[in-house]
């Protein structure tokens, strides 16, 4: 697909920006103190690992879209937005008590000359830090200083937003929330990722104001779009499809859209299967499969791919209406075209 | 004394200013989410609880210095400093384990309608949270465009700095740290708090280029000073001088300066009783008097203290070179002076 091997372009472009940014930060380190440079070691060969690299290729296309290249300053700016969504992760696997992250172990995990303890407390302090070296990236960047204070502005804000909707995330573990509280929470979470990444890389290639305030929506639908099918294939995929076993989410107790329009829907043994299934810390496959039956017979699934669809239409239908180049607005279309058919793959 | 009460009074103005920023924050809030709402209530009450302000006051008195007027924009920029206090203090707690915090819960013991793990995992993303607070306070303050990039970039830096300082002090919890060590894990610690307050106070009002480098030297030395005190006092104070009761580092195994030179001087039965006590959770009255005594014999409470003096003396002697008005530089004196009289109360 084409939009793929726009990703994987533009995301080794990226990746090698941020190889040699590590070895500037590791030889600095290395003076300080060796054990903060082995710990920059560990943060590159974390934030290295093969990905998307979904959220600093939007900002890449974006500025692209509206400036028709790619430069330095822009690389600069998109391993800030690469270290940003690190810097998320190394805490969001630490509260989840999640081991495993694309293919190595979450970053609490990588300290094994020590206790668990450890790890746990240094990605504390580490989680701060990339964020920080995110921060440092966009404001290094050769970008002019009222643009840099707009990047920096909307990073700011949009972690201000990613932590509140994590907060409610860990509430909804203990509560019953509805269809209104889970767009709450979701308007800050891939939603808010994507508009911060779209909207700095727009912002920084002069997009017009009423470019911006279209992406801003584009991006907040786009997040809606991604997030339930992104919940959807954490309990419907194989373990194939998926690279690790399904049911996660399930067992953490999260409220996924589906959960929360199965729970509007099923009956009281439904409810107490889900209920029971919720409260183990280890599901079996024939558990989840139960589950599945449950999401499929009250159509909790169906509705719920309805509205990844039906905000995926939105996304599209507002990237249209903007003056990128058809090369960002096709790209953007294919890749929200395959958040939607990937969505019947999952059945 | 004179400093005391300068701290008071402009303490007062930032917790004004402080209280008014979270009525607005709070009732932003409330149209999002009343859970995210109560989380900004308890932001705001675990940071205005009594205490002296000092990171906030140091960066309000060296404006004040170079420009001889308090105004509306440098209060913005101190609420800013304060909330980075407190972001640091709240995942310092988390970490440590520690369960008051002036006169308080910490902050991830605020969420008894729950179970323990919910305050700790709001916690982790709480504190990423204020950061972000704290950058927008700085970033919205009313200077020109380019000082708040310099004043952003210091809050930054030092972020990185103090991050990184805690990293050190966990991993000296397992290993033997010499004092070559302990200066490098401290000039990133208090020091690097009060190089950002000072620092961004004075180049937001405009101090020469020559003066802000005396400061940097000069906060870099008030921090080892402090530094030094603070952590004398966290074993020699008594539980009615203190607040609460002494020894906690001893149980967290924290390697403060005075340790540190313990190791080196002290015999074979002195070092077996130091690894016996740093072992356990808890510390009796007895075991930190058999301690305290070690510290005495082998001098290292002298010579930790010589050391606080030093860099006390190095500190007012650049202040003094600066071109601050007298009342500030008197303050700074005032407070360096304090630090110095003070460690002669713990023998």
């Amino acid at each position: 697909m084409e939009w793929e091997k726009l990703l994987d372009h533009y995301g080794s472009l990226i990746e090698g920006k941020l190889e040699s940014h590590f070895s500037y930060v590791i030889k600095n380190a290395k003076d300080y103190h060796p054990f903060i440079a082995e710990l920059y070691e560990n943060i590159r060969e974390y934030s290295l690992r093969k990905g998307k690299r979904l959220a600093s290729c939007s900002a890449l296309l974006s500025y692209k879209g509206y400036t028709g290249k790619i430069d330095e300053n822009i690389l600069d700016v998109c391993i800030g937005i690469e270290l940003y969504r690190h810097c998320i992760l190394v805490h969001d696997d630490l509260v989840d008590k999640d081991e495993f992250r694309r293919g190595g172990k979450s970053f609490h995990n990588l300290f094994t000359d020590y206790d668990r303890s450890f790890g746990e407390r240094v990605t504390i302090f580490a989680g701060d830090l990339i964020f920080a070296l995110a921060l440092q990236c966009i404001s290094r960047s050769g970008f002019s200083i009222d643009k840099i204070d707009k990047a920096l502005s909307l990073l700011i804000e949009g972690y201000c937003e990613v932590n509140e909707s994590q907060i409610l995330d860990l509430l909804f573990e203990y509560t019953h929330p509805d269809v209104a509280d889970w767009f709450k929470m979701a308007q800050k979470r891939a939603a808010s990722l994507f508009r911060a990444s779209i909207l700095i890389g727009a912002i920084l290639g002069n997009a017009p104001e009423h470019d911006v305030e279209l992406l801003r929506d584009a991006a907040t639908n786009i997040g809606y779009s991604f997030d339930i099918q992104d919940d959807i294939i954490d309990i419907f995929a194989t373990k194939e499809q998926y690279g690790k076993k399904p049911g996660r989410d399930l067992v953490l107790g999260k409220k996924s859209l589906h959960i929360i329009l199965l729970h509007e829907r099923a009956n009281k043994d439904e409810l107490k299967l889900l209920d029971n299934v919720m409260r183990k810390r280890y599901v079996t496959n024939a558990e989840i499969e139960s589950i599945r039956q449950v999401i499929r017979r009250t159509e909790a699934l169906k509705s719920a791919k309805e509205e990844s669809k039906r905000y995926a239409e939105f996304a599209k239908n507002l990237i249209s209406k903007t003056s990128m180049s058809d090369e960002i607005k096709d790209f953007f279309s294919s890749f929200i075209n395959y958040i939607e058919e990937s969505l019947d793959w999952y059945k």
